[in-house]
Parts: structure tokens; C-alpha cells; sequence
């Protein structure tokens, strides 16, 4: 492995934390802190469904997806992480609660590293939020 | 790029080639030739959602996605490709008709490659199937 791989690996695996943690507790400021001001994002649902662009965008979706689960969703099991040397993709399951009902889905998210921050982000479905 | 890494990308490459080649002639041999006896599937959503285990569950779903798509679908845009020492990961877009109604999506696959096979594949979704 290079070290362009291994810091984009140790970079994306910090986000990845940060985005556990903005789910679980609401706080969303260790996961901006990562994003470059150029950053974009793509989202499968929803009223951000498909590419997103900017800070500012991202910060009132973390917001929108704390209202949507509450705090409640968590990682079960990260199954698979496949990187290179500017992208990392985790494989994950999770569960919850999504608008007070019960919520479970596989899910596929691709962190794009720059340096020490992301500069993008898309996420994927694996199943249809009832199963996984 | 270590060579083992290579192989896993040329092998996945034609796997995924094959894939397309089955989708727009409903011909499965070719992506058939190329699974592993202990092939596994994962996918998103209907009657093969879930974990599918082995060769003889692969056709049933190829031929499922032939009635399905009646070899309308095409692959619109290969966005990116990421890939380590066993596993390459496809993101697209395609388009085409599902039971004879406008479909249209972006899409995940991973093919996890073993020699000159492939025995595992997982799909992740990335739109609502309504836009891309």
C-alpha cells in the first residue's frame, strides 16, 4: 500500500467515525470540519436525492437526517472496505428508527479523499430500508 | 499497481462486460462461464433480495432480469471505478424499460474476484429508479 492509499484510508476511516457520530448524537461539526468547501454529494431519496453541492448544502441534510432518524440509527456490522488511492467505499449495515418507524438497510457509502479532507461523498442502498 | 490487483481488474472488467452483454441479449452464458461454483449475490430489492447462494440461483436471477427488462437496459454513463487486490466496484447509470415502464438509475456492483473468477457480487442503488 502507498502512502497516498494509507493516508486516504486513515482520512475516509476518520469520517466515517464522524458520520457515526453526527447520527448518533446530532453533532455535526467533526463531520464538516472534514469537508472541503468545494465538496459534493450524492443521495439515493428523498428531498436531497441525487448531487448536492457545497458546504452549507451538507450541513442542513445532516441536520434534515437528524430529524428523520432522531438519533437512533447505528452501524450493526461494516462488512467490506474497498479503497484506492483517492476513494474509500464502506459496506454497512444499520438500524433504527426512520420517522418513528422501524428502519434496517445495507448500505454502500463512498468517501473521495483530498489531503487530510473529503471532497466527496455518494451513497447507495442495498436493500429496501426493511430488511438487510 | 501490484499484479494480483491487475488481474482482479481485468477480470472484472470482462465480468462486467459480460454483464452487459447479458442484459442487452438475454445470452448468460458468458457471465455464467465466469462464476465461481460457490458464486454469491446480494441485491437490493423483489424476489432476490438478500443473500442468493450459487450458480443455479445466478441464472434463475439473470433470466428473472431478462423478463424483466427485456434486454432494454443500457448502460447510459461508467462514473467511476474503484478497486483493490480482490474487489472492483462499478458506479453507472443506465436507463431502459422495467415491466414496460420508463426506468432510469444509478447504480453500485462489486465483483469480488478469486483467480480468473468472480465469486461474489453485490448491487447497491443509488436513485429511485425515477431519475439519475
Amino acid at each position: 500500500m502507498t502512502e497516498g492509499s494509507e493516508n486516504t484510508l486513515k482520512v475516509a476511516h476518520q469520517a466515517f467515525k464522524n458520520l457515526q457520530h453526527g447520527l448518533a448524537t446530532g453533532e455535526w461539526n467533526p463531520m464538516l470540519d472534514m469537508l472541503t468547501e468545494d465538496f459534493t454529494f450524492w443521495f439515493p431519496v428523498g428531498p436531497y436525492h441525487g448531487l448536492n453541492v457545497g458546504k452549507k448544502k451538507a450541513l442542513a441534510f445532516f441536520q434534515y437526517v437528524s430529524e428523520v432518524f432522531e438519533q437512533t440509527i447505528r452501524l450493526t456490522s461494516l462488512e467490506h472496505v474497498t479503497s484506492n488511492e483517492t476513494t474509500v467505499v464502506f459496506e454497512f449495515r444499520d438500524e433504527g428508527m426512520m420517522w418513528k418507524e422501524p428502519y434496517i438497510n445495507r448500505i454502500a457509502v463512498f468517501f473521495d479523499v483530498r489531503e487530510d479532507k473529503i471532497c466527496g461523498y455518494r451513497e447507495y442502498f442495498g436493500s429496501d430500508s426493511k430488511s438487510n
